[in-house]
């Protein structure tokens, strides 16, 4: 791991991705939403997912591999569906909209469903869920993306690790945000294990081959397994099934890469809204759901934990940390990113002294 | 493992449920849908589920702590949204009308949910996924059960190890069924090891003083984990959420136990139905998940494997089978089930020569 003894405030973050988007052509109000999403994964700490992915959408605006002003089309198809075409938007905007549409519906008929297509990656999928439960709604997100993980059984890549999101509102305290690929493992921990020279845990990995490996080169050659085996593989194929099958785009692999791909990534989103206080009153939802997390944090503790935590906890906490003392960020980040600063002639990031 | 060298026909197995379950005062429709789903599980290879469990839901028929004659009540909240008052009757009759009952607003407005309370064990959570499918609709059903693993970090059991489950139609070949509990092993399993004195994997469960192990015994004292560790755990911390805190009715380790327990399980079920042509046309789905299931089954293969299936491929090919050549059972399963027939006057399960 690199320094990461230098910080950035939350404001000054905000204000590095506007100056960039704006000069890539997006309105200001479409340049906010962008960036908030991009600062809210550094704010907790998911910085793989935060400002520094400016530099690949900067070069994908540039080329016009994604469109800077999406007309973004909603299709109402019953009262509960809608269809959202991203018109090659930047994942954040489509994604934004198409949950804000949900809420809509759900807030009437106490559920709403709206897929869209035609859109890009879109960060982490913990910022739309955080949207649903900040306007009090349960949520649940998923997305597909380039193959990366094999299904059970087979040693090629076809299936995504994109994240299974789902959440709910908590009036005291953190709102339960449930963000996590089915993967066992990420390709970045391996590479880790790679340059340290390490072996990784048997049941993470298979070589080129298909073969279960230790060795972190031959993983790294190879792909990396779904949780739970046949489990998270399923998981990761009713995914693919929900957010490419289902809603009209690429699947089965065929989504196209952030990196390097030539032509619009075509990724599909799905989103669902729903009223927490539907079967019980609302005031019944929040009671309960308090009830759930004092019983979690309750539980007796497993040696080698201090605290039971539900999930998204961790996460809110970081946030509050980060707002006050300014997220850090590392040095070899922090050159990227002014040097990106420097391509388009925007300011460069405001670093604390 | 028993002997399982006897066999039963799938009607014989139907007409002992119907007749016991008659006996016990259910109506002829009633006690047909039970049966059905019993031996559906049994016809899948999940015979923990089938037709051996009628000894434990007689028991509570006959205490009075299942209700033969429950009156469904369904309350429609708004056009999509239902509410099915179980009445303590059996999981599987509750269940199978709930999600009935969003399968019809599905087919009306694209998505149907429905909550039900007041409901018992309903057996596999397969059964209603493969109902809706094979009337046409993308399902997810969840629910949950008595404590049974503890949340990530914990080592008291907290949370239920009821399966998340969601399937999907195909045209030609069997339905996309998911249907995995979120442990990452049963206590039976743990249980077999134990039997053999065996050591069980690491990371599989952990002590009662909650310190990892790979003694059997120990581990039967102590809990089982979640796959994936807190990714399996907030899954199922969700399905607490979904049908416990969210649908009105027991959570957080509140659920009363089928076995032994003197009061009314008080189980929740939660289904969603989705119209699958409604972002592409009904034709375009299915030639998309046809798609989806051919390439899955052209994987590459991993070491060990003869073939790459889709989820729910497995137990299509069971039930195909076992609807021809009978159902295997064992020869202790038999004499209970011979016992409970004979405790309530009814006819013997008729047996394969």
């Amino acid at each position: 791991m690199s320094e990461t003894s230098r910080r950035v405030t939350p404001l000054a973050a905000v204000d590095f991705c506007v100056d960039l988007l704006s000069h890539a052509g997006l309105s200001g109000a479409d340049a906010a939403v962008v960036a908030a999403c991009l600062v809210r994964a550094d704010l907790r700490s998911i910085n793989t997912h935060g400002i520094t992915r400016m530099q690949v959408y900067m070069e994908r605006l540039s080329d016009g591999l994604i469109n800077a002003k999406p007309n973004l089309k909603l299709t109402k198809l019953t009262l509960v569906v809608g269809h959202l075409d991203g018109d090659n938007g930047l994942g954040f905007l489509v994604a934004t909209r198409a949950m804000d549409e949900a809420i809509k519906m759900a807030d009437e008929f106490g559920i709403g469903m709206v897929a869209a297509n035609h859109s890009n990656h879109y960060g982490v999928a913990a910022a739309y869920i955080l949207q649903a439960a900040e306007a009090g709604f349960i949520s649940f997100a998923f997305s597909n993306g380039p193959a990366a993980m094999p299904t059970w059984g087979g040693r090629a890549p076809l299936l995504d690790t994109s994240p299974f999101a789902a959440g709910a509102p908590l009036e005291e305290g953190a709102p339960f945000v449930l963000d996590f690929s089915p993967a066992i493992t990420t390709r970045g921990a391996i590479r880790r294990a790679m340059r340290h020279g390490t072996p990784i845990a048997p049941g993470l990995a298979l070589d080129a081959e298909g073969r279960p490996t230790t060795d972190p080169k031959a993983a790294f050659e190879g792909v990396v397994l779904p949780i739970g085996g046949p489990k998270g593989s399923g998981l990761a194929m009713l995914m693919d099934l929900m957010s490419g099958v289902f809603a009209g785009a690429g699947f089965a692999g065929s989504v196209g890469d952030l990196y390097g791909g030539e032509r619009p990534q075509d990724v599909d989103h799905m989103f669902m809204a729903i009223k927490p206080g539907l079967f019980v009153t609302p005031d019944g939802f929040s009671e309960r759901i308090e009830i759930l997390a004092r019983t979690v944090h309750e539980l007796p503790r497993a040696e080698g934990f201090d605290e039971v935590l539900m999930p998204g906890e961790r996460g809110a906490r970081c946030e509050a940390t980060y707002r006050c003392d300014g997220i850090p960020c590392a040095d070899e980040d922090i050159a990227m990113l002014q040097e990106t600063a420097r391509t388009y002639g925007t300011a460069p990031l405001a670093i604390l002294p």
